[in-house]
């Protein structure tokens, strides 16, 4: 029987079962949004929690997705199995063609590991949602770790790397580049820092601006209260030098998050961000029918027309 | 009288007779939000619809500060006064540092040009409520045009250029360049291209590249149904080369905006998206606070618990 026309729940089985075709389908079912979607989610819910979701992040070019790469070769070996969502549309893990990249990547990463390109546009309700409904597909069929590739420029794609349970952010060597990571709110979301292409010039000078960037945050009260503090891995990852420190980094994050409890802390919050963005996306069709042609006229402007029609949609 | 202690009326009113700490002021205040930014909104609204307003957008480095920075010397020159919105957080044009760069940006380019560099987070509401008010203010207090120099990597980044009157997209020569723009969504918004760094091997492929694209894009009948194709002007920022070309390919696209219509059909789809976001946020406490503790019930997925509180939240 084809994989397309099973109904959703033998598709949420299938995929259990190890059906990567059926794991596939999900994917993009997840992705198209809708009704069936939904029911997947309903489907999967109840079976997460079990993968540690950590996102990589940084800027184009930093180096996210040759340590991703060397993570999908270092974790099978260590008994694991990876799924990877590649945000990021610079990806080489996505490829460079233009069609067809979801296809094309499904599955090349062999029977160990499972790679993922979610297109950053176009999809029903954009990253907010798009990518933890992927993510709840790999974790409910069994993938862990499950790593989000993103790139940290914009502000949707920083949020949704700020909500993994690890947030990983990649910088390089050379004047500007952590605090270009500083400026694009990097510094805030991240659990473990990784200087790449260390063999590069400059690299201790960017080591001492993370810190001391680090180190201004706890004077003014923003550090951990429990006393974490990121770690600053240093690698060069087109070598694979320093991968299996970074992935030390990474489990120690974890466990710093089992012992203190943060990890359901962390996660009521991705949920909570995520049921938000839900309600919002359906409120957003009765906003659309509510603003009216008035939207021209030069003396109601956007802030009281908005305030009319928050009035109007609502309830209270 | 100090800037500081007037009220919003006086501060709009000294600002459109052209006092340059009030229009910093003005500024400070839309980007901080709450009810003395809507009534800014509500003061300077009336105002609005003189400034052409132009986004440039692409990859970090790919030169847009450069252009931007030659075109707010070319256009004092034909008796235009611009005032630049920096979104990017790597541009040059918003300086290197962590703190007060607003502050040090505030008119460091002489009356002529005004620049403002925009924090991509923290702010109430997002760039999608920031990027409009700040515009507004410029429009308002009578700069024109207005550019918005933004990263066009973020999907938030990319639907805020593709809001603005005329949208500029930057590629540089390169393999994979305008392959890596098309997968950003970068390709759908642009209304004029340039090539940047035209002196460099490969111009000419992704001008061929581009061209291709667009080709593509008109046989699946995405084409502008008024014949209007984006020009592809090749540029050499650093040196100017191309700058008049560009402006000339910008006034030229507003020259189509103006002849068929489309102008209003575009500032009104503005205005809505500006509305939505607004009660969007307004809508957000009410969502935050319906959110139940079961949000970490196995059993409940968000798309269940989403499709609750959107019932309860809306009236209908």
């Amino acid at each position: 029987m084809s994989i397309r026309s099973l109904p959703p729940s033998e598709l949420v089985e299938a995929a259990r079962s190890g059906n990567r075709r059926a794991i596939g389908r999900l994917l993009t079912l997840v992705e198209r949004g809708g009704p069936t979607a939904d029911a997947i989610t309903d489907l999967t819910h109840p079976h997460i929690g079990s993968a540690h979701v950590v996102g990589i992040t940084g800027a184009p070019g930093a180096g996210k997705s040759t340590l991703t790469g060397q993570l999908t070769r270092l974790l099978p070996e260590r008994g694991l199995t990876p799924a990877v969502l590649a945000v990021d549309p610079s990806s080489p893990l996505s490829g460079g063609a233009i069609l067809g990249d979801r296809v094309r990547m499904d599955g090349i990463a062999g029977e160990d590991v499972f790679i993922r390109s979610v297109a950053t546009r176009g999809h029903a309700g954009g990253l907010a949602l798009s990518v933890p409904g992927a993510v709840r597909v790999f974790d409910a069929v069994g993938f862990d770790p499950v790593i989000i590739e993103t790139v940290g420029v914009g502000q949707v794609e920083v949020d949704v790397v700020g909500a993994a349970d690890t947030a990983v952010v990649v910088v390089n060597p050379g004047w500007g580049d952590a605090v270009q990571a500083n400026k694009a709110g990097l510094l805030e979301v991240a659990d473990v820092f990784v200087i790449n292409k260390a063999d590069r010039a400059g690299a201790n000078d960017t080591r001492r601006d993370l810190e001391l960037m680090l180190e201004l945050s706890h004077v003014s009260g923003q550090e951990d209260e429990s006393g974490y503090r990121p770690p600053i891995i240093m690698t060069t990852a087109t070598d694979g030098d320093g991968i299996t420190e970074v992935w030390a980094a990474v489990q120690a994050h974890r466990e710093h998050l089992d012992a203190t409890g943060k990890l359901a802390a962390r996660r009521a919050a991705r949920l909570r961000y995520e049921v938000q963005s839900r309600v919002a996306r359906i409120v957003e069709t009765q906003i659309d029918d509510a603003i009216s042609a008035s939207v021209l006229d030069p003396n109601i402007s956007p802030a009281t027309h908005a305030a009319t029609i928050a009035k109007q949609v609502t309830s209270s």
